[in-house]
This record gives C-alpha cells, structure tokens and sequence, in this order.
C-alpha cells in the first residue's frame, strides 16, 4: 500500500483542531502548535491547565522532526514548555511567537531549546515535509498561516486569521502569496472556523481608534483605565498612541501586560517613548487626568488587575467617579457572568464603563464568512478540513465549503484524537490515537481526572457525609456513639442526632460484621443515602468507615 | 413628621428592584410580585430555588393588604407559594398570571388563596392605595404596569414591558391611559432597565413569525423541533400557526411546556383546534415532514427536554440528520457554555439548528432606549427609581432619565433591602429591611446558606481531607495507623503514606494531647495544610479528627 499523509488532531475542550495537530509521512512527523485549552468550573472545576494529551508524540518521539507555531497565543503555545521536556524538537514561528514562548520557557527553566525564528515567506525543511510561513493578519502580531508541502500536495492551514488591509503594523495577509500557492495546487485546505456564524468582514484593528478617540475625548477630565488583552500588541500600540496624543502617561498594569510590553518592545513590535510610560506604582504622582492604565482582566479573571481593582483589592488603584475603565475586548462564551459582575462593581464604585455593548470599542481577530470565501476561492483546495471551533461552527463551516464548490464527500469534519488519512484519491478517518486533555492540578498532572472532577462536581453541589463507626463495644458492653462528619449539605444537629441513633440501633442489633466489613459499609451508606434522600431531597457523598 | 411613602426592595441575585417590592404608607402595605431568583452555579451551587427574604413583611403581616402581579414569569411569581403561606393576603393580577400561578398553588397543596382576576384599567382598592392595572405588552401575554395612587401622590411602575405596536393578541401597550396619568403627574416612575443598552426599539413579537416561515419553508422534508419559553404563549401560538399552515401536527414536549398550554388554552390565550395535537407520546404514528415539536429547554437546562433530546436520553424522540431543530430564544447571560453544548451535540447527531446568531428568530420582551425614552416622555414623572437590571443597567438608565430633564437630585438608584421613602419634597434612603434571599436546597430552607455555599464552593474546586487521629496507643504500646480520607483531591497511595508516617511521628513525639484537643487539632490542620500547600498546591478543606 502506498504510504499516505496522516493528520493527528490532539487537545482542546470543545474546540477542534486548534491547540495541537500533528503531520506524518513515513517515517516523518511534524507538529504544528502545543497550546493549552482553557479550564472552565462547569467541566474542569479547580484544574489550572488543560494541556493536549500527546502521549502518541512521546512514543514516536525520535520521529519527530519540528514544531511549527502559527501564532503566540496561549491557546497555541502554551503547553510547548511541558512538550519540549518530552519531544525535544526545533521549534519554528515569528519572532514574536517565540518571544512569548522564550519567556515561558525561562518561568519553567528551559534553557536549552531550540528556537528559529522565520521571516515572511521562509520555508523550513522538515523530513520529507518544506514549510512555508505565509503572513496573515489576527489579533497578535506575528501570525502565520503555514503551506506544507508533502510528497502527496500541498496542505495549507490558515491558523487564526482574519484579512485586515490596515493592519497597524502593515504587514497584510499576503493574499499575493496565498493566490500563488493556490494557483500551483492546494491538495487540503483547514481553516479557521471561528466566526463561521458571522456574515460579511471582520472590521480592520484600525477601526478601534476611531472609537477609543471618541472616548478620551468624552472623558477629558477623568483617569482612563482601558483593559485588553495583554498579547493584542496592536490594540495596545494604539490605545498607547491614543492616550500619548491626548497628553496623557501609561501605566502598564497585571502580571502579563507589563511583561508582554517589554517583550514586544524589545522586539519592536510595540512603539512608544520611555518616558512615556509611568510605573504603575508611582501613578499616584501623576494627574487622574494625565493618566492611562493598560490593564489585563477583560476577562473577570478572579486574579485579574481589572477584578481586583473592582474589589478594592488592588493596591495602586481606588476606583472612583474620577474614572473612565474601557473594555476592549469581547467575552468569551461562558465568562459573561464574571465580567458583568466586575462591570457592576465598577459602576457601584461610581466609575464610568465603555464595553463592547455600548461602543465600537473591540474588533474580532478572526474571518467572517466573506474572509473565508475569499481564503476558499484564492486557494481551491481539493479537499477540505475545518477547524478551529466547535463541531458547530464546524459544520456550517462545511456547508460554506459545500456552497464554494467542494463536493460534500471531499470534506471531512475531524474530532478530538481523529487521525484522517489523505492523498489524491481521498481522505479517510484512520485509527484514532490518545487525544483529549491531560490535567494540571496546582502543581502536579491529575493522576485520575475524571474521577477527581467527577467528585469535585458532586461535592460542589451537594458536599459530603461521613459516618465514622466503631463496631467495637465498650467496656460496659454498649456501643460507642458514632461520629458524622457533614459539609456542604444542610444536616443539622438534629438529623445529625437522628442518623446517629439510626446507626446505633444498628449496631445494638448486631448488623455491622467484622466478617464483612464490605457488605456492612454498603449497608451503612444505602440506609444513610436513604435517610438523606427522604428528609432533605440531596444525593450528598456518603463515605461510611468501620472501625474495628 | 409627616408620613411618607416608603418602597421596599426584596430578593434577587444580580438583579434589583425585579422579585419583590413593597409600598408602605402608615398602617398599610400592599406588595409588588414576589418572585424567584435563577440560581445559578457559580454562586448558588447546588441551590434549587431562590426566594426573596420576606422577613420583613412577615414580621408585618396584619399590615399587608394585598399582593399584585405584573406578570406570571416565574421571576415575579415563583415565590408567592412560599410568602401566601406566611402572608394570607388576596393577590390581583391577569387571568394567566392567576392560571400560572393556581397551578403553582395546587402543586404546594394551597387551597385556599383568593385569587382575584383583574382587566385592563381596573382599580383595586388596598388600605390607602389606589392599584390600576395598565395593558403592557412583554414576552408573556397578560402583562399589566401598575399605576398607584397614594396619599401623596401617583408611583408607576412599568413592570416588564415593551411597546409592542402589533402584539398577536392585539392587546398593545395602553399608551392612551399611560399619556392620561402622565397628564394628571407622577410623582415617582419605577421602569424596567433590562434593555437599556440597546438603542432603538425592540422587535415586535409579530417579526419572529416571518422568520419561522422561513425555516418552515426550508426545512419541508425534515421533522421540526421549536424550543422556546414554555410562558411565551405568542410565541407558541405563533409556531402552532406556522406549523398549521404548513400541514404539520403538534406535539408539545417537556413538563412545563405541556402544562402551560393546557393553562392557557383553558383560558382562550392560546388557541389551536385539539385534532392538531398529538400527544408527544404518540409522535411515532406522524411523519416526520408532517409533524412540529414545540419544546423546552431553551437554556440548555440539564433535565429539559431539548438537552435530554441532544443526550439520546429523550425516549420519544431521537435525533437524527432527518430534524431541524430551531431555538426561538436567546441566552440568558451566563447560560451560554450550557446552550452551546446542546447545540454541538444537535449537529453532531446530524440536525440542522437555527439559532438566534444565525435568524432572526427571536425578539427581546423588553423596551429598549427609544421606548423608555417613549415612557418618560409620556409620564413625565417628578422622581425616578430605575428597576429591573444589574448595578450598571440601572445606572446607565440613570444617566437616560438625566438626559429626559430628570434632574439627577431626583433619581435614586435603589439596592436590596434598601427601603426608600418619598413624598413631594424628595426621595431617601431609609432604614433598610433583612433582604437578600433565602435558598432552598432539595427540600428545606437553607440554615446557614452562605456557610454552605462556602463550603461547597471550596469542595468543588478543591476537594477535601479527613485524617483520623487516635491518640490512644495499642496494647503493644504502638502508636495506631492514622486514617486518612480524601476526595476531589490528588493525593495519591505514596503521598498518602507519608502524611500517615509524619502523623505517626507527631504521635510518637507526644504531640497531640488529650487535655488540648483543639490546640492538638489545629496543629494537625496546620501541619497538614503546609504538607499540601509544599507538594501540590492545594488547599483542600481539611478535617482533622481526633479520637481519644
């Protein structure tokens, strides 16, 4: 049988093809993104990273020839410093992608990796596969759309993307280059499914300014606090230029957004004068009217700059009617609670708050529907994947392709773990490899994490009893009081009582066995789920323990 | 002094001025809704309702002399069971409101309410009140603003509402009346602030029917499933009309949307001829083309029927590439992870689903910025109180009435449990009452609900350890093996062991002491916790026990 591409999709809660796809032919494997996905309390309660399960990129190890980044967001390099302690590959992106990556490489005192960074239309080599970075535009700079040519055509993924012709830094998505390529022959073309649902363009990044103008105009007299994202270089650079043009100093603010700055100042991404900027620790020596904080926590993020000042909890700033907090930014789907709440205390505080609601304030860094039909009509790919979304967004994706002329059976929706086989007669869903999500519980890798979230779930909403009984009697022959233990659920003292005498009735008539200490802790935990279920209506943890 | 009015704020989570409000002058008390909070779980885990702490009227039953609806969703009326138990009071509003709420009073085996129906532009007398009931319309029929006379002058609350010009019941909003007690003088407007952040006016209720056509005309060969609010009754009347039209039979699913047909039929709201239903039971006997399944589950509620739909856990009807599914809602903020999951897990199993992003197939029940601008115009009130919203809702509305020549001395921006007193010379802030809310949890009230949601909160993100201290020694003189027990925790066997061995180290060293078995249980939580802390990160909750 003639060897065939393979295309590996690892990682990702809810979204596809997004946070780690791997390449491979023969005896050649190529990796492009090792992002982390984003917990959430519903389904991951209390975890601090979701990281790509790559245990087949482990075991074919030696095989592995490089990493290939498309952009820096977390969702796409994140999970690089715990993959290169695995698979010590060269890691390939713009120099800003592996800015971000060096510095979380530092944090987890990696020193020895090999980064390369790529200029626009730089082909790398990599076993039987030559990749080439094409520019895009998205809500970062330095974002790459990769052609990959293997030895069966041409795989053009676009990364994140979206088709901004006023990008602030100028560099376009090279439609010239994407034409060419698509000219020469696309063999598989995956895409971007993000804003599948959205009709026509995104806006361009530029046209932000023009609304943070019309803000700092409006509040002249107040201190202005603008939250972004810290890695949106672009939307800083020009809340930056806004703030400098209306005579005012920055302060950068939260964790991420100094460090972000410096690394891309110093990379020259980023532009602005030294003495600009004021640290946010001596904002206290400037006018509130003189000053604009650039913070993190467009998010609601509990540890957040923004959510702590909302509390009261960040040191530097007291919010006031003195300020102006604009967010430029958008929620994403399952935040809105958190952000809303931190927009309310804002506003309890006195402050004004400009968010995407009320003001033109946010663009989204990826294509609309028209974007993606232009991306299908430059590069007319034989075959078609979606990507990047959820299966929703997936499937409409596929029904576009479907409405740009790629037949229905040419197209093919991966899901998590997926390995679909290509060449030109074909794509085919392979045997699938280990996928889904590893873990990172505070400091360590869940061992068990379906069960560890399974019991965090029911603990969280109906909490634990705990029945501590002895089926040892005492010296005077009577038994010895049991012990509950409740938390999380309403046992009062008089229940307590009530289920402690129901055990003790029990062991009077000698029901818990030595002999069985099995079947005596099933019994003890049905009679007190039973107990519970009746008076209070609550399925709560029961953990019986005999002792003897 | 001279009596003033006073106006009261009970219950809600977020929101203010929504489920509970009561007007007090002297001797009297009349009452304003009493409705439930949507729990929700971050902040409410576990909880099944949330009813308005009515302490306060309780304390002044003998005082209360009625209580009036706005309206029967069960934001205004999920209460009233529970407070008509401690407060026997007659209770006015629209005949739905009353079928709704009759039907809520059967299921809580209340006998003996007096439920009085009322018309549009009736008056009710209560104590020193004078109650008119003024046409609105909003997301559910019967929906009445209230305009109350008092000794010191006339207080209009709006309820929710929006100006709908083309309502299907042809009931519109009584803007006639509203212009004629504008033209006597309000002393105070109370107005609903859910939608101020969008300008313009809402949609009429009537638009959504053009986009069912639609969807109706293309999707003809598959089987139609329409999830709404079950309380919407227009708009069920509406997809009733528009599966009619298009020869197909209806069957209705989930509970409440069962249920509330049959209310509101008995009451001619909802009007259908019986040979167009089929029981959800029986759905198996139509063809798919021929039938429309009108259902619940708009909010991706785990037990709806649309969810169970989406988990193959719905007997009757099991989704395939043969149905359209429609969601002829939108999310309720916070909701969105929920919903969404739905949605994948539709168009996984093949459905086609429309959704408010892609269709127009939803319009708001609530006035947007030129309909309230509408009502000041009309009312032309003295004060102002913005109701119905979150903190930054009310302000914004605030800020509206301001730019209406409201003068900003004039409005007050009520919280929970304020109690605000007017008369012709101003608005206060008076004492404020118990408010807040009371939880129940399965079947009881909550005692101590905010320790229990605490409790709760910290389980579910980070479990739990037990250890079982004896500090008895054997008959050998040993020390005995300490228990410990964890969950929603990632201590493993190992780790275990070792905090077993430097227990057992304590107990050797003589640590724990009979005569200080607090001070000897702290010392075990404390060293347990910075063991934890050191290896994981964690920190769980932690019991000690010891046992002597």
């Amino acid at each position: 049988m003639a060897k065939r591409i393979k295309i590996g999709f690892l990682g990702g809660i809810g979204e596809i093809g997004k946070n780690m796809t791997f390449i491979e032919y023969g005896d050649d494997i190529i990796v492009v993104d090792a992002g982390l996905s984003f917990p959430n309390p519903e389904e991951t309660p209390g975890i601090d990273y979701v990281i790509p399960d790559y245990t087949y990129l482990k075991n074919n190890a030696q095989r592995v020839r490089a990493l290939f980044i498309t952009h820096g967001h977390e969702d796409h390099i994140g999970a690089i410093p715990f993959f290169l302690k695995d698979v010590d590959v060269p890691v390939y992106g713009s120099p800003l992608a592996l800015g971000l990556l060096n510095n979380k490489l530092g944090e987890a005192k990696i020193r020895s990796a090999k980064l390369r960074a790529v200029k626009d239309r730089e082909t790398v080599n990599a076993g039987k596969f030559t990749v080439e970075f094409v520019r895009v535009t998205h809500s970062i700079a330095g974002s790459y759309a990769l052609s990959i040519t293997t030895p069966k055509g041409v795989i053009f993924m676009t990364g994140d993307f979206k088709i901004d012709h006023t990008p602030i830094d100028g560099n376009r998505t090279d439609l010239a280059r994407i034409s060419e390529i698509g000219s020469k022959g696309v063999l598989l073309l995956m895409m971007d499914s993000t804003n599948v649902e959205r009709s026509g363009y995104s806006m361009s990044e530029r046209n932000v300014y023009k609304a943070l103008e019309f803000q700092f105009d409006q509040n002249r007299d107040k201190r202005i606090i603008v939250a972004t994202f810290a890695s949106n270089i672009h939307r800083v650079q020009q809340i930056i230029d806004c703030a400098v043009r209306h005579n005012r100093k920055i302060a950068f603010s939260g964790r991420s957004m100094i460090k972000i700055a410096e690394i891309a100042k110093q990379l020259g991404e980023l532009s602005y004068e030294e003495e600009k900027v004021v640290d946010i620790e001596k904002i206290n020596k400037i006018p509130y009217d003189r000053l604009c904080i650039i913070s993190t926590g467009t998010q609601g993020e509990p540890m957040s700059a923004l959510t702590r000042m909302s509390n009261d909890d960040f040191k530097k700033v007291t919010i006031s009617n003195l300020d102006t907090v604009i967010l430029s930014s958008s929620p994403i789907p399952g935040n809105e609670r958190l952000i809303y709440n931190v927009i309310n205390k804002l506003c309890q505080k006195g402050a004004t708050v400009v968010y995407q609601a009320l003001s033109e304030i946010h663009v989204s860094g990826h294509a609309c529907k028209e974007e993606l039909k232009l991306m299908f009509s430059l590069l007319r790919p034989k075959y078609f994947m979606p990507v990047h979304g959820e299966y929703r967004h997936l499937k409409m994706h596929k029904d576009l392709a479907v409405t740009m002329g790629i037949p229905e059976a040419n197209i093919v929706i991966p899901e998590l773990g997926n390995v679909i086989e290509a060449d030109k007669s074909g794509l085919r869903k392979g045997n699938n490899v280990p996928a889904g999500s590893t873990m990172l519980d505070g400091s360590i890798m869940a061992e068990n994490s379906e069960m560890l979230l399974r019991d965090r779930k029911l603990l969280g909403v109906d909490g634990f009893l705990i029945a501590i009984v002895s089926i040892e009697f005492d010296d005077d022959n009577q038994p010895i009081a049991p012990i509950i233990i409740t938390r999380g659920i309403n046992v009062n003292e008089a229940f307590s009582e009530e289920l402690k005498d129901d055990i003790t009735a029990e062991l009077v008539r000698g029901t818990f066995n030595e002999m069985d200490l099995n079947g005596s802790k099933q019994f003890l935990r049905k009679m007190l789920a039973k107990k519970l279920q009746a008076k209070l209506k609550k399925r709560p943890m029961i953990i019986p323990i005999i002792m003897n």
